[in-house]
């Protein structure tokens, strides 16, 4: 029965491909592997000899240092992965679940087929292990963070900002915060996720705020970076030197630039870069001391862009109020809109042929 | 065509069956849903009204000693999920993939259907924000550890240990330490695992080492807790009141179990518990502290079984070597055999219903 076999295989055919569908249906992830580990770090060995019986840390060793990962990888995933990095006091939470129940990053792009690369920072969250000595103190200090967070001007939420008003969401804002664990050093941080990009090769670096700074590192360290998506930087933004901008007075202290060999520069310029601000940032300088950091860290990112550009980079800038988007807080991709925010940053991914 | 339909059909539901069976193959996770949150905490208030153009503290809150947990609901999930809580130095690394690079026991259990719950405990890990300040010290105390770990007695590792002897292994192992952040606290921790239980409702409790002991307590405060797994008890083990135990010496010191009152304790005696501890620990006293510890928590966990099975309890000690399972260090969930002990393990829960 040549022809009912061949009716049979279509219907074959079609009931693989439809019923798989519905198994990998918008609801569910499918993941080829998953896990974690540590990378970087150094190990501090103590002179002298181990002994059992004694607690002396003669003779013994400290590993410290490095970065945690958790990672994904779906089915079909992209070639290149996204490397994920939080800001300041913040952890790989930043990219999970938002403070409002819905998905974060992570599981938008997983969901775009993108393997996704969480970090801890040496001497952050799950990366504790600091090989300096630091003594954390419970300082409270949310309602600062909730104005340099641009979520309003404290007790006020900005009228359009795209963040839940219940109390249980900023209560799940605010427990997103974990204190460093060592100090915080922008060599220590991109010499091990440097080490991460050795470890896993080519890949995508999204950073946010204080990330930028040693993302900038990581990228000038390692050819292995391919793109950068820089949320909101909020570090300093290397220059080179002799081209250095003026320092920005601003209401929050004064921003620099920080200079750097050329040839260092120059590394800059080899991947395609974007950079995201989001909403109520002030053009003209303002006596609130939240909104005002992020109007110079604005400014030196448009001259930094266009140094970048100006010695043959691939800088775009996305102030997003510019293309319409209105209400972003400091985390864009958390914001109520993010799916729009991860629908804009695969756009770039794919019109950059990163995809 | 009525037989040709039915052959059709046939086709058709025998190529959902196997075509999704292979979609679900050993080699994926298929996740309905997953997150993370943090639950329980409290909040630090400053008198005062909050300026924003002074960086004091006055008027601003400190959210902090809450747990941190990351979830994964993979499709088809049993009722109880499985919440896994790390020992001491440890994070919900514990159960994420081994020092040697295989699954630790949270894929094993999503594998078997289970829903599976990862905690970091308030002030350890991502849950880093600790009301009651501290001081870090980086102590090099690695080969102490690798001695109460009972990998070996340093640097030997035991004959027939259960772990990678590579140094990148011990490498990774050394990393998945992370230091407190605040002070160890049983009332805290357990009132936090408690509130996770709340929030999710009726689950399985995974304990390990220093966990059992707030473990414990999580039980008696919640009836949630339907069983405790409890991997090498570390902490102390709670008696009635006026049925103490000697305190037990050891080379590593004395180990006393904690009276409590009867009502407690006969919360402990409603849900069943089992307990695993792993090999060479010796049954007489040794000059080696990091196997003596482990003789007298032992020693403590059989008198409270039988305190426990005493007053109507259902504890199930399983002592691995005695049923022929040998090599097992301080961590028999990421041991080489980890995939035997997550058998055993989930034979328990079918034998007491709760898969």
């Amino acid at each position: 029965m040549p022809t009912l076999r061949r009716w049979a295989t279509t219907i074959l055919a079609v009931a693989a491909a439809t019923t798989c569908m519905s198994v990998r249906a918008e609801e569910l992830l499918t993941i080829q592997s998953q896990g974690s580990f540590t990378v970087g770090g150094t190990v501090i060995t103590m002179p002298g000899s181990f002994d059992p019986t004694q607690g002396s840390a003669a003779g013994q060793t400290f590993h410290g240092d490095h970065a945690y990962v958790f990672y994904q990888i779906p089915v079909k995933a992209h070639p290149l992965p996204i490397v994920m990095w939080h800001g300041a006091g913040q952890f790989s939470k930043s990219w999970e679940t938002t403070a409002d129940g819905r998905e974060g990053l992570q599981a938008l792009f997983l969901r775009r087929n993108y393997s996704v690369y969480l970090v801890d920072q040496p001497r952050r969250g799950n990366a504790g292990r600091s090989t300096i000595p630091t003594t954390i103190t419970p300082t409270p200090n949310e309602q600062t963070l909730f104005n340099i967070f641009r979520i309003g001007e404290w007790p006020s939420y900005f009228p359009d900002v795209r963040f839940a008003r219940d109390p249980n969401t900023l209560d799940q804002f605010f427990r997103s915060l974990t204190p460093n664990t060592g100090p915080f050093d922008v060599e220590v941080t991109a010499t091990a996720i440097s080490a991460l990009f050795d470890k896993i090769g080519p890949g995508i670096l999204v950073t946010h705020s204080q990330s930028s700074e040693p993302g900038w590192r990581t990228a000038i360290k390692n050819s292995n970076v391919r793109a950068i998506v820089a949320f909101e930087p909020g570090g300093s933004f290397p220059f080179p030197e002799g081209e250095l901008p003026p320092v920005m007075p601003s209401s929050d202290g004064p921003f620099a630039a920080t200079p750097i060999p050329m040839a260092e520069f120059a590394e800059l310029t080899k991947r395609p870069i974007i950079i995201y601000y989001g909403d109520n940032i002030p053009e003209t300088p303002v006596e609130a001391p939240g909104r005002d950091r992020w109007r110079v860290r604005l400014a030196m990112a448009r001259l930094w862009r266009d140094a970048i550009n100006h010695h043959g980079g691939d800088v775009t800038l996305v102030h997003l109020p510019e293309i319409g988007i209105r209400g972003n807080t400091h985390f864009p991709f958390s914001d109520t809109n993010n799916s729009e925010i991860a629908g804009l940053m695969a756009i770039f991914l794919h019109q950059k042929r990163l995809d």
